[in-house]
């Protein structure tokens, strides 16, 4: 018997899972809590104000995870650690640090300085140089923009990068590697830098082997093509080996020294081998705060408004098509929190009317809108608002606003040229009834849902044992290990005819909001000011 | 010492005040809500489920306000009510009902039927009579149209009657008069059927000394054109007597014999008299849970989306405008209910919060939009919401969305050649301290407060005064009873400046969601459709 220990780390926390190589059995695992959580209030060095938007973590809660999460999902699978031949971690993406040019994050050194510390994905605030970078790759023709569905987002590697130099130079001089977090560990497990082809193709516009250009670097700051120094180095397939696990490493962790370390992933993508959802047409949607939607394909086709398509991406040997929507079980959560109502109660209620008697069309655009704007500026909307309505209805409105959301997606794949055959559900909102029966009318479509309930770190212990040639491949392993349950939600015909009618006002708002009139935009900016004025 | 009785009827209750004649001191007063409410949801004597919109009333809870809150008012005042030398009331509008020749009304005759009831102003079912009522005198270029913004609201006299023959002919054909509830309690008074200037004017489309032509009430329904014989008689002018106090309703009111009863009034209109707000230029709004904007001019002017303006319509002598708004109060009533907490709780966390921090804009079409739009099947929209966005901040947004429909309501009075020289508020919300600033800052310009509590009532007494011949006029009368503080709140530059951008947006969503696209009507449909298939 041989295991292999996954590691997802999420935003809030950090979970390791021992899993059985024979059979993907998942048989212990561990969650350990950020003891820093998200820094988005005040920096706790300092005790400043942190902007709008703004969203840190620690590494040291990282390395935490490994010291206390790993050995307790051991002990609770209760084998023998000595068994263990492989590890794999994923990461939320793109969170992204600065460290030296042996690793030591800068924010041990620079504690009071802001931009010495990771930025996590959901960091929102370098939205005005991914402006710069799309408006200049755009002028500039950049051959790789129609792979990122022609805007650069504001959460991606480089305009993080940029946003440290614009605002503070001498962190950015300070900064020797810039590096995505699950690299990053991956390093401190191995001891040896690597970038992984998941990391570097979707979040650092890695495309045909190299970095965006000298002369694009050079347009947007002199100053910034040296970046190419701070992230350069091979780029590393998924499924391969990044190196063996360290003497301290092992101590850290309680493993066995010298096993291997499979390439870092981002926890999205990963969860796709846990869920058997690597063959063309297989949409993968990991639904939680947010949702991701990822899938493969043979064609390499640019699609307005997806986060990216990179070869080898997801599994080497295939495009891998990233979409997001970067709020969904977030705005139930929202809602739930302005109401004296639980989800419960509100559930019940919006389960039992039906479909259109509420007359509301929201727009799920509350923490702006990933796929297929990439606009994190934009704002969420309810129209159809009348004295009768009430609390649950707005919930059910607000669960198909996200459920039109991934409509447009899916429609946008299609459109593009990336038949989707399948629509599978992972992540945390995979078991709300509601939910999916409200997606699988909408979209008009089964819905199948990969069964575990931590399926990113399965997807990282699947990576693990490939690393460790239990296994040719991710597509081999995950056949074995991955879980996968078929068309569990299956539409209404008659709920889906008047969803089609409301998708249709989704549409008209979609379009109107989101494309006519920046009108969130300018909401924004007012906003802005109002709260500038009123810090001191 | 002489006294007057002013009777004011609400939309729950109807309220009795004992007005010394000689200063307007309120000496006493008391109320009486209505055993049936509004009847809104089941009819009480079959139990049927009423459709959306109706809104009904029973007629016995008017004489039953006469019955108890008169001579509990007089007995509170500590007055011998042999020194009463008059009686005046006013009641909500269009609020209209079928009854006999003899006066009887006809739900008494026919309990079974829900057309033989009072339509309440609020009564929003007959829609689609008033629709084609517009489309049809727009074809035929009725020269009235223009003087009511060139759309007829469902809430008027006729859209109600031609509902009546429309779904209900049999009703219909019972009903030997149809009358404005206002006309009606007067009838009971003093025993003669009269037609107030005001009622006629605004809510039966009486114009130039007659109703709408034969022709065009054929054209609607040839069978309508009878409605002429159960409306018709002489129109009575405003402060004129109607008649007097008759035996049987000296009995019910303990007030003597033979006192002369006033015309009766419309309730937001009688208001007028109570703020000294009878001088060109001077906008009367009284906010509830709806709003009216009442203002006089020399003038006749034809602008877009008012509800009427009529010669005398408010004080004889001069042309009455009046414009609304049918969701305010009711407004942030809705939203308090959709929270846990409370109105004070959500007005002092409102209440701090810079202007345009929250960063939204809403429409206040929760029900629907009376003017400038006349279109009750508008609904509400909020656009700017974010994860971020507090209870407390949509609490203030809908607040500025009434600010600004007010807004939009003095503008287009000044662009119609109607100047607004002073703004004065009167209604339940004009202790609102929150709400007030928000409309001094929005309207940029200072708010004057009719102050009595009780000023629909004080309106009546007003005008019972005039028509017992205590003062030569309403506007003598006025001078001496009625009450008003000028320019209570300033506007603040630095808000107002703030303002005009968030008017901005409004506006734009006025235009889109008001004009361009009627989504709110799609919606509707939506909703009606599914709701009709869940009634078995």
């Amino acid at each position: 018997m041989t295991y292999a220990v996954g590691v997802d780390y999420g935003t809030l926390s950090g979970r390791a899972v021992v899993v059985r190589v024979g059979d993907g059995a998942e048989l212990g695992s561990a969650v350990h809590a950020y003891r820093h959580g998200v820094i988005e209030r005040t920096l706790p060095a300092t005790g400043e104000t942190l902007p709008p938007d703004w969203a840190l973590q620690d590494p040291e809660d990282y390395l935490d995870v490994l010291r206390t999460a790993v050995p307790e999902a051991v002990a609770a699978a209760g084998i023998d650690p000595s068994a263990v031949i492989g590890i794999g971690i994923d990461v939320t993406s793109c969170t992204v640090l600065p460290v030296l040019r042996d690793g030591t994050p800068l924010c041990r050194l620079r504690p009071g300085s802001r931009h010495a510390y990771v930025k996590l994905w959901k960091h929102h605030a370098a939205q005005a140089q991914a402006d710069r970078m799309t408006e200049i790759a755009q002028r500039r023709g950049e051959p790789w923009l129609g792979r990122y569905g022609g805007r650069i987002s504001s959460e991606w590697l480089l305009p993080k990068a940029l946003q440290v130099l614009d605002e503070d130079p001498a962190t950015w001089a300070a900064t020797e590697r810039w590096i995505e977090a699950a690299d990053w560990i991956v390093w401190q497990l191995c001891g040896r830098e690597t970038r992984s082809a998941g990391t570097a193709g979707y979040k650092g516009i890695f495309q045909d082997g190299a970095y965006p250009s000298r002369g694009y670097l050079t347009a947007l700051n002199p100053a910034f093509a040296a970046i190419t120094s701070k992230i350069d180095g091979p780029v590393a397939p998924l499924g391969a080996t990044a190196g063996n696990l360290t003497k301290n490493a092992a101590e850290m962790t309680g493993l066995p020294e010298g096993i291997p370390v499979a390439v870092g992933n981002i926890d999205a993508h990963v969860t796709n081998a846990a869920a058997k959802a690597l063959d063309p047409g297989q949409l993968l949607a990991i639904m939680g705060t947010s949702t991701c939607h990822v899938i493969n394909s043979p064609e390499i086709s640019e699609i307005p408004g997806m986060c990216g398509v990179v070869d080898g991406g997801v599994i080497d040997g295939l495009y891998g098509y990233e979409a997001g929507q970067s709020g969904v079980g977030d705005i139930f959560h929202w809602y739930v929190t302005t109401t004296g109502q639980t989800h419960e109660q509100l559930t019940e209620k919006a389960a039992r009317q039906p479909v259109g008697a509420h007359g509301l069309v929201a727009l799920d655009w509350l923490s702006g809108n990933r796929s297929v704007l990439v606009d994190h500026h934009l704002s969420g909307l309810i129209v159809g608002l009348t004295l009768a309505t009430e609390p649950h209805e707005i919930y059910r409105a607000l669960i198909e606003s996200t459920a039109f959301g991934a409509r447009k997606i899916v429609e946008s794949y299609e459109k593009g040229g990336i038949p989707v055959t399948e629509f599978i559900v992972a992540g945390g909102l995979k078991r709300n009834d509601l939910v999916m029966r409200v997606y699988a009318d909408v979209l008009n479509r089964p819905i199948s849902v990969a069964p575990s309930e931590q399926a990113p770190a399965l997807g990282s212990a699947i990576h693990a044992a490939v690393a460790a040639g239990a296994y040719p491949g991710v597509r081999e392993a995950a056949a074995v290990m991955g879980r996968l349950e078929k068309d569990v939600y299956h539409p209404d015909p008659a709920n889906t005819a008047v969803y089609d009618q409301l998708y249709a006002e989704y549409d008209r708002l979609h379009e109107q909001f989101g494309v006519l009139d920046t009108m969130s935009h300018r909401l924004r900016r007012i906003r802005d000011a109002a709260l500038s004025q009123e810090v001191p």
